[in-house]
Formats: structure tokens, sequence, C-alpha cells
């Protein structure tokens, strides 16, 4: 495809929009969609992606990304500039609850979500038959508090091994060690089950059932070194009521999870998030 | 009108429902809706709500009430009757911030709220013309930390003056000691600005902002001397994005505060509601 | 297990509810869960659901319901009472579009929906290798306008040889003959790709698209006679705005539908559902 | 305030962003927010918001209007620039279910509707206490079948007298004449209680009911002169089951038209709504 997509965060200030799009038409690029925030149009940051289309876009776009730099100096600029037929390469990390998987699968069979799903890990074998009848390769490295280091070096390997730019926490259940999280910035997306930031940490649904909550839900976010902490992506909640016991509840939260989890990770690989601090834009 | 409510808590045995609705059938009553719930067949807790209705109730509903008790003894019930035509009497106090108040008065008038709104209490003159407009006593009894004690004697006053039956903190933003809770169990219902356990205490939306959450909420629940602790009747959130600012978000809260506050109000009006622990059961 | 499930249809008058918990109670049955609805109390229809445990049902479980039969004639009952135990069997009848199919069967395997999923029935050979995967016979058989009534023998005849008890149709897309419907009253569960009675018949999402509706909906009915006119079990909703292209409204859709049809079986499955004429009654 | 507000549509082509930015730019405006859509990148619709900040607007707004109409000839726009300082006029029309009224008269009064509401019309006096509690003329002109052309004629001169921008009938449940639609287009908004293009016309509650839905809806259109067919602005929808008459419907339909009509008021008074044919786009 000959389409192309900016993102940009810089001080904000009059001008910036003039300069960009000036340039994108000097290359003839028609802007074919585009949203901007500014956190305050006085000495704010501002954010935009521009999604744009272009002829030839294959051979011009070195040119366009060695000429944008002027700009981005200009105004201070922290950008990328992404090509959609450049497709991501996504690793899933799973455990032995494989709704989540699952419903990336699917997603990804219907296309719906625009990656290469170039391997599924995980530290136990529940999910291999699935996967490989996806024709995706499977990695079984063991994992536990024990063995951490040891683990996350096979599963380096392999991530280096595959070209992986985006992991997905499916529901993955292990602790990951601040090396490896430090290594992949804003690139690991983990679904906790439940509406951060209540119930942190383990166990949220039985401690949902206990405080008597009328919604549980589910958060989709960047992973960082403060557990639960990282910049939220998208959350969704669904309604309980006295009748649901611990089990019901997980069962309805499995559908909240899949749901949060595919569309935080389809709006990853749409170049549509830009992390701000501890929180997200989501365009 | 001719109408029956009875709620009922006890172990749960079979023959229960078989027992009380042979009772109900002597008197004649028609069983119009009824909903169950038990934490456990096996040793667990039973709970029940009945509607009946009953030709000449009014003549009869002392003896049917006090007939009951023989049931009630041989199944170890906590159990209630009441009768829609008793209405209850409702005290409101709100403070500066009117949406929650307003809300119940129209509710109120349009004929959703059978209650009698027999006085609304502030620490603050603002909603004195509001109150007024309809017909309903308004008393400003200036309340803050310094002068606790003299003030809850005042409203205490006024609550056994006007013989109310349920208090709604409509956004009163004070807190009630120790002792005046005590004096109403499950009576105060409170509504809080997030939804809980999330952003437990004051400035919930403010942290609801840095944090970076993609819902807020509001949670209506049974004031108890554990702040933002007590059994959480009804929560409802809405969706927002990096654009809401604080201010924004109270805007959007506002409008999720008022409606959970009068469904909960609503159904405490109507007997729905049995409290479990710090847990509700809403029929 | 040891659980039943009685359904009731009588005119509504007092007594039924003593008569039929009596009744339990005299076989030791505890009522686990009871939910019930009256159109009107006086002179109007009365419809109930009874889940009762009682031990050694199994072996009791005729003369329960054959010395039921008194009391049903006593109060005109229309009833079924079925055993959780007896699993039904389900027949699923897909097409080319299989987000519906997987729902089900991803559903089925992780126990949220019980029931034996027997045969897979399509016009098309796209779903064999997804059905075969998990291990649950496919049969193709041709149907088109042409072959109607060819096509539906050789349905009958495999509902027949696999003792069906529902049919699911997973966007089957295929008209039905009255003749088939007749054969199968409240056994044949439909979804429909529009908010009914929103764009009943063809192409909804297309039609949603050109009247810019601002959500879009799916609808899960019992199939009748009437095209899109059956009793309505479940609808939900997405929002969609101006962006939103048909190609993007179906991809929104699928997830709708696949949702909606899922808890419509499920209900279905658990014996909630009582039909009304042209509506259901969910307990 | 220093800020301006530009709508455009034009046939889109690569430049148009650039051309106006610069424009801007120009004359100091910094760009605010900005939104843009485009039905087809090559060949399609373009239409974009901006929403600008710029010192001294007030000296230099009459200049900027009027230098832009060369970009905008040279594009064929179709175009308009407002400022939010200069406050919408509303008249808002009514008659006897006041629920609609209620909420747009509170949310103008918290603050979350900026415009001026000049009048309140009505052909019942219903409304008339409310109305002037909140110190805004009211005005009863009797309005039926019978009279409409003199009622029309004297609403019309309302509206002149009081130089009305925007007119909201707030559940005014008569029919307007074409040639009064016509003589305000795109300034009419119009609440229908149900989620359209379902139950179209009179009685849509009575029709849901009998059609057994699970979801009651409510819209607010554009009125044009296709009864119920003017371009959507919004929609929202509640679950409702078995148990919900018609009554009960029309309350809990009661809360979804109040918050869908004040969403579709504001969303117009704040420029944020370019009508396509029989499409809105809501930016």
């Amino acid at each position: 495809k000959n389409r192309g997509i900016l993102l940009v965060r810089c001080p904000d200030q009059p001008g910036i929009i003039a300069a960009v799009s000036r340039f994108l038409f000097q290359y003839s690029a028609n802007i074919i969609d585009s949203s901007q925030y500014s956190t305050n149009p006085e000495g704010g940051d501002f954010f935009i992606r521009i999604e744009f289309a272009c002829e030839d876009l294959q051979q011009k776009k070195e040119e366009i990304k060695t000429s944008f730099k002027a700009i981005a100096e200009n105004f201070s600029m922290d950008w990328k500039m992404n090509f959609p037929s450049e497709v991501k390469r996504t690793a899933i990390f799973a455990s032995k609850e494989l709704h989540c998987l699952r419903e990336l699968l699917f997603e990804w069979q219907s296309g719906d979500l625009i990656t290469d799903i170039a391997v599924v890990v995980s530290n136990h074998e529940t999910a291999r038959e699935l996967v490989e009848g996806f024709g995706i390769p499977f990695v079984h490295i063991q994992a536990s508090k024990e063995n951490r280091s040891e683990a996350e070096a096979a599963q380096l390997k392999i991530l280096q091994d595959y070209e992986i730019d985006v992991i997905v926490l499916a529901r993955y259940m292990q602790i990951l060690t601040p090396a490896f999280v430090e290594a992949h910035p804003k690139q690991i997306i983990n679904i906790h089950h439940s509406f951060l930031p209540a119930f942190v940490g383990a166990r949220p649904y039985d401690r949902a059932y206990q405080r008597g909550v009328k919604l549980i839900g589910a958060t989709a976010h960047y992973v960082t070194n403060d557990l639960d902490e990282g910049p939220i992506i998208e959350q969704d909640i669904e309604r309980v009521n006295h009748r649901d016991n611990i089990e019901n509840m997980k069962k309805i939260g499995r559908s909240i999870e899949r749901r949060v989890l595919a569309r935080a990770v389809k709006w990853h690989l749409e170049d549509r998030i830009i992390v701000d601090g501890n929180k997200t834009i989501v365009f």
C-alpha cells in the first residue's frame, strides 16, 4: 500500500501543522486522516497522528524520512514514521488459559488484526495444538520463579530469531524481570483481569467477589516495572450481581479480557497510540 | 394499595418456600413477584423477597405480621414485612453541588421515586431556592470539622422531628461521626464519585486523571464507619479519553453519579435490597 | 447431578407457588432458584421457572414427573420438567462466515455451553477443518433456492440420526421452508445481523450505513415462518460513527453477533426461556 | 474568548490542510483541535473541523473571514467560521412531558450547555412555572392540527423577535409544516422516542412492547420534511426485559431521551456537526 503514518510529539506552538502539511504536500502526499491533541495550547505538549497516501511511496519513503528530520529538529519533535506495508511481527506469550490467545488468533485469521504472528511462547504445552493448527510456530519454555533468568534468556533468543516488534502477554501469568521489560519499552502489552487501579496484583476476581462490586472489568496496558502500573491502553467492564460467584465472574471476565486485549493490540499495530508518561493517547 | 413485601434471610433448608407460600395462601394473598438467592443450597444462607397482593390488606396486616412470627422462628429467620402504602420518609443531605439533589427531586416529582421527601438539610444555602420551589422544607445547618458534634445534634433533631426512615447523602461531602452512622444502620445511602474500590477517599477525579484510566465511575453504597467501604448497592461507568481533563471528567461524572444514586435510592425505597455482611443482594 | 428444572405457564391465581413448593418438599427437593412473572395478577398468565436439588433424583425423577400431572391439571398448566444431567444435543448450521460457529465451539470447549454439539451442517466446505479439529462430525449438504426440498430432506435425516434437540443457525444464510420450521417449534435459534425490527431482511449493514445510524446491533430469535419476526431472545449493540464504512460495520457487527448468539443459545440450553406468543420470557 | 471554529466540506485533494493551516498561521492562530474525514481520498468529499486560538481575535475576525474566501473558492469549499464568543440563541419547543426540557435547563444552568436559552414555546401551560423559575420567557401558543398555520405564524414571530439560531423540539409532539421546516434547515433538532429506523412514527414504546424487543432507544435528529427520516445525530439504548410493561418502558425511555437530546444539542452548539446528505458527521 502507499500509506504512511506519522506520529509526533513536541512542545505546542503555532505553525506545526502548517509546516508538516506543507512538507507532505511537497511529496504529493494526501492526508487521509489526522488526529491531534494538546495538553495545553500555551506551553503544553502537542501530539499528532497523520495518515497519508502517496503514489510511489515505496520509492520515496526513505527520502521522505530523511528530509523530515529538518522539520523535526526545528520543532524539537519526538517522532516516528511507519508504513503499514511493513507489517509488524508479534510474539504472543501464553500460559494455560487460552481465551485471549484464541481471540487474537481468530481476529488475525479474520483479517481484523494486521500483523505477522511469528511465534507463540508458553510455559505450558496446553496451547500447542491450537497454535500449530494455525500454522504458527509454538515454543515451550518452562518458566517459573526459580528459573526466571534462564527462561528469559531463552525467550530473548526467540524474540531475536523471529525479529519480534510486539510482545503480547495473553494471560501469561509470569512476572518479567526489569531487564527484560527495559529491553522492550512500549512494546509489551499485558491484559490485567481487573478494572485498574482496583485490584492491583493477584486474584482480582476473588477480591472483587469479596468486595461485592457490581461491575467487573479488565485493563490492557503497556508493561513497565511497576506491577500493573503501566500506561493504560483500554478498559472495559460488565455488570455482575450477587448471584455471580467467583467462578462465574471469571467466565464473564474472560469475555471482557479477550475483547479489551484484542482492541489494545489492534490500536498498537495501527500506530494509534502515543505513550505520554504514564498515560496513553489513543488516536 | 393491597400490596405487601416480605424480606427474609435464614439458613437454607428444604421447605422454606413451601411454608411461606402456604402461609400467604391461607390469607388469600397472591404472590405477585418473588426472587430468591442462596449462597449455598447446602449449609448456606437463603434470601427471599416476596411481593404479594391481598384484598383488605389494611385490615389484616397486623394479624399477618403477628402470625408470621411462628414460621420465622421455626426457620430462624431475619425478616421484615413492609407495605408500600406506608410510604417511607426521606431526608436528603446536600452541599454545594446540586446535580444529585436535583435528579432525586425530579425523579420524585415525575412519580418515579415513591417516598415523602420530608426535608433537605444542607451546610450551605445554595440549594434553598431549588428545594423550596418544590414545596419541601430546607434546613441550613452549618457543618464542618470544627462543629461536627453540634451540627449532628441539630441534624438528629431534624431527623426525629420529621420521622425520617432514609437518609440520602447527595454529595454531602462531610464525614459523619460513628455515633451518627451507628444510629442509622443500613439507612444512609451515599454516592461516591469513583468506581470503588478504585480511588477510595478524596478527589477521585483528580486521581483518575493522573492514572490515565479510560473509564470513570460512581458508586452508591450504604454508609458504615469504614470510609467508602460500606456495602455497594450500584455502580456505573462512562468512557473517557485522553482529551478529558479533570473538569471534563467531573462533568461526565456528574451524569453517572446522579443516575447511580437515583437507582440505588429507588431500590432501597422499593425494599429490593438485603444487606449481607459487606455486600448487598438486590432483588 | 441431582438437579431438576420445572418450567410452568398457567392462568394466574393464588396458591400456585404454595402447591408447587409443597409438592417439591414432599420429595425432599430443595428449591435452589426460582423466578416468576405474571402478565397481570388478576386474570393474567403466570410463568415460573424453578430449579431444584434432590438426592437420588435419578431414581425418583420419573415418579416426580408422573405425580406432578395432578397439580398441572388442577392449575391448567403448560409445563415441562428437564434434568440438566440429560444434556441437550445441538446441531449447528453454518455457511461461509465462521465467527458465530467459532464462538459457539469455543464456549463449548471452555465448558461455558453445556450441550453435546453432535454435528455441524453446512452448505459449504469452509468450516470442515475447524469443526473436525474439535472432533465433531461435519456434514456438507449443498443448499440453495433450487434444491431446497432435497437439501432439507438430507438435513432432516441428519437431525434424526443425531437425535438433535436444538438447531442453531450460526449465520446459515439460507431460508428454511415452512415445513422444516414447523417440525421444530421453539427449537431453531437464528442470529440476525441487525437490531430488529430495524433492517428486517437482507443486507442490514448496507442499509444501516445508508441510513447513517449511530449504533448497530444483532438479534437472536427463535425461527418462525415470518422472516425475522420470531420471538426475540437477546439483542445487543455497539456504537459506530461516520468513519465506519460498510466493511467496518460488518467487522464490528461480527463481534456483536457472536456474543448475542452465544448468550441466547446458553439461555436456551439452561431452560431459561419460555416463549409467550411472539415474545420470550428469559428467567 | 479568542477561539474560532472553522467547518469545511469540499472535494478531497492533496494540499487542503497545507493551505488552511498556512492561512491560519499567517494570522498567528494556533490550531487547538482538528478532526477530518474523507469519504474517499480519491474523488470523495473531504470534511474538516478546526478549532483555533488567536490573540486579538475580536479585532481580526472579520478580516480573517474575508480573506479566507480566496482559499474557499480555490478548493470549492462549503464552509463556515463561527466564534464561540458569539453565543447561539436557542428556542425550546415543549409540550406536556417535561423531562427533556428539564434536562436542557439544568445542563444549561450547570454551564454544560453554552447557549442563550432565549425562550420556551409550548402548546400547554404545564412548563410555565418551571421555565419562569429559571428567568426564561415562556410563551404559550396553542397548537393543534386545526390551527397549524396560525400557530406557526405566531411561532415564527417569536423566533424572529428573539433572534433564534437553534430550535430544539423537546418532546414537542406536534408536526411542523414543510414551510416551517424549510425555513430552518439544519436548525431544528428533534428527539424521537425510539431507536430509528425501528418504530418510525407514533407510539413507539407501545410497538416496542408488542414486538418484545430487549433494548429500547431514542434518537436525536435534524428535522426534515420526511417524518423521522432526518439526519441522525445521536442514539442510545437501555436494556429492558419481559417484566417491563409499556409504562415502565416509557420511564426508562425518558432517561434515554433526555441524555440523547442533551448530547445532540451540545454537539450542535459546539459546531461539531456537519450534515452530509442524510447523515451527520460528528467531530
